[in-house]
This record gives C-alpha cells, sequence and structure tokens, in this order.
C-alpha cells in the first residue's frame, strides 16, 4: 500500500525541485540537513536534529526540475520507494505530488504507519508551500508526537 | 477507531482558542466562514468557499481558552466527535491537541477515512501555526485531491 499526498505551491517548479536537492534548503522546511546534493546513484543522510534521528536515502533517479524517486528502510527489511514529481499548472504554479510505496498489507501496524506517513508528508509539503511562497522557514519541528 | 495530532504553536492559548472560535478568523487558516461564534450548545455551519461544500457541527462543550468539543455527521449516520484541547506550555506556547473519534472498525473505507482525516488536521494546523506566529494566512486551500 502508499500514500499519496498532493499540494499546490505558487512557485515554479525549478524552485521546488531545488529545495528538495540542494542541502542548503532542506533546514528551511524539513529535516534539519542533508549530506549532499541530491543525485541519482547517490546514498544521502538526512539528520532531524529535533528528535535526535538519522537516516540514509538512496537517490535511484532524478529527471531535473520534474521528478525525484529514492528508497529508503532496505535494511530495515521495509523498502520505502518515494516519488516526488512535479507537475507544472502554470510556469508560476507547481502541483507537488508525493507518492510512498512499500507499506505491507499484512502489518499489524499498517494503518498507523499509513496515518503516520500522511502526517509527515501533509506536514513537510505545507512547510514547504509556507517557506518558498512566503518565506517562512520555522514551521517545521512542531509536531509533538 | 480515532485520529489524534498535536502541534506545538508560540502564541498563548488564548488567541488559538479565539481563532478556533471567532467567525472572523476561520478564514486565515482553515474553512472559508464560520456562521457564528462557536459557543456551547450552538450548531455551526462552515463552508470551504474552494470545495464548493458546506457542514454542519454541534458545539457540545467549550470551556474558555482550554477545550472545544463538537460533533458532526450524525445524520449521516457516522457521528464524529472532535476534541480540540489546548494545553499551556509556558504562557506564551501552546500544544494544541485534537482528537476526532467515530471511525467505524468494520467500515471498508476505514484506512482512506482515518488516512484523508489525518491529512486534514495536519494541514489546519500547520496552517494555523502560520497564521498566528507569522501571519500568513494564505496556506490553506492547496491541498489537491
Amino acid at each position: 500500500m502508499k500514500t499519496e499526498t498532493k499540494i499546490k505551491i505558487c512557485r515554479p517548479r525549478a524552485e521546488i525541485f531545488e529545495a528538495f536537492v540542494d542541502p542548503v534548503k532542506i533546514g528551511n522546511f524539513w529535516f534539519s540537513s542533508s549530506s549532499n546534493r541530491w543525485e541519482e546513484g547517490k546514498t544521502i543522510t538526512l539528520r532531524y536534529d529535533e528528535y535526535d534521528a538519522e537516516g540514509e536515502i538512496q537517490i535511484l533517479n532524478v529527471i531535473e526540475n520534474e521528478k525525484i524517486v529514492y528508497e529508503w528502510g532496505r535494511e530495515e527489511g521495509e523498502p520505502h520507494l518515494v516519488t516526488i514529481t512535479l507537475h507544472e499548472e502554470d510556469p508560476s504554479t507547481t502541483v507537488v505530488e508525493v507518492t510512498e510505496d512499500g507499506f505491507a498489507d499484512n502489518d499489524s501496524e499498517l494503518i498507523a504507519k499509513l496515518v503516520d506517513n500522511k502526517e509527515g508528508w501533509v506536514y513537510a509539503l505545507t512547510c514547504l508551500k509556507g517557506y518558498l511562497e512566503f518565506g517562512v522557514n520555522r514551521l517545521r519541528a512542531a509536531l509533538v508526537k
């Protein structure tokens, strides 16, 4: 099973692409830091200082300004595939679509995992909108678990 | 079953309470409009102009600056109980906790409903944070279904 989240952001898709792949920018809306620029074939370490958490993702496919595909969780035995697609509505408006696939149907924690995952994506994408449209970079890291 | 969502907002809880109950404020982060001030015993019509949607909620309990409990969906045969609790961390910081209860365990659409509900609450509360902390009132109504 998978989750799917879509939000409209009134910015050109190149800006949205850069917000994800440029390690200088990610801390404005999502993780605290990213070890390197996201490029096809690279393994990236993402840190979330506020939760003292760290994880690796493998960048499988990048189409500049259009699409990013990465995997995480293979070592933990449940690989998840994340696809970020940037749909240009017009030159200044983009629909950002994120799907995350790989949730096992027979997992007793399936519902909690899907709901948590949805929480994370809605939050990150709303923070991204706040950052790119309004220059607000302190919406992140406020969810209480 | 229920969903539970919590976010920290760096504002006094009285401001957060007013953002929910004052019909002038709701359009800055959530619905387009609210028919009346939220008070115990009242039925309120909420409109979402962007989706041409409208619904009624019944305000069951209000403790000023602390708690709001309302119900919706009874006429549709699935009453949901929403509880908004404002936890004061210090005079200028509040954790907003929202639980929504009433999802039927045997509903074939249970997962989709829980995930959609989580999406709605994470989005509304992040928009509320953007509005109250940063004065940004145009984060709302951008999710694409």
